[in-house]
């Protein structure tokens, strides 16, 4: 698969290059969507992560999630706050804790999901299969070749 | 174009939730592509953007940019300092400053984007001039969807 024509590099680059305004679009949609749960952006990822782990520590999520210690923390208290997060003492460790969503939190996360699942969906029908495969393909490929790269 | 399998849209949602890891990645390759040039990420984009418009005013340039004015005022000051960036007076108003590259900023920036626009062409050996185009548009298509979901 070598076809590849050089006209095509350029337009490659800009795109690359519109990755940040991207991000910033997905974050204002998200949190668009989170008008009416009183979530935020933050405390929505954190549900995420404990409905995707089932139930973990805070070093595990704070991996899990690559966000900074503290602020994986504060979510944590204010989940707890809002009852969607649980506390349970550490199976292993005396003073640590593990922490999972409570009944409430797991419905609200997967209320959430499903709908931004229904909005990709919408958005999906303007593509064939072919084209949304080759997105996420050359996605995940962007992603590793910038890793490496970034690595040294 | 309604051939889109269902069981894609979870992974293009996954896909969507790899965007800030990707701009992460990005910016480390950057960062790593500047080491011998003594750039920082934040000068690189100002002396782009000054290639790109030709010559901007502070406010066209945060604006275009789409960063903080304090930023790319301090941006543009280290420019100077560094002799990669010009002030002239403004050609309408009385205090106001038009920024430009040195010849000597023209040259570097032309490098570092001839360098990065070959790793891109590197990538993109990868994949075949269909896949990278499939990738380009529906990109594009996600981010005008996610600013029209954010804009409310």
């Amino acid at each position: 698969m070598t076809d590849i024509r050089q006209d095509m590099i350029e337009p490659l680059y800009q795109a690359v290059q519109q990755t940040r305004p991207l991000l910033r679009h997905i974050t204002g949609a998200v949190e668009a969507g989170l008008d009416e749960t009183g979530l935020t952006v933050g405390l929505r990822a954190i549900l995420e992560g404990l409905l995707l782990t089932g139930e973990a520590s805070l070093p595990e999520l704070t991996a899990r999630l690559q966000l900074k210690r503290q602020f994986v923390h504060k979510m944590l208290g204010e989940g707890q706050e809002k009852s969607l997060v649980e506390a349970l003492p550490h199976p292993r460790r005396k003073n640590g804790h593990h922490y999972r969503l409570s009944p409430q939190g797991r419905n609200l996360i997967e209320e959430i999901r499903a709908r931004e699942l229904r909005a990709m969906a919408t958005f999906a029908q303007g593509f064939s299969s072919r084209e949304i495969a080759a997105f996420i393909r050359v996605q995940a490929a962007l992603n590793g070749f910038f890793r490496d790269m970034a690595g040294r």
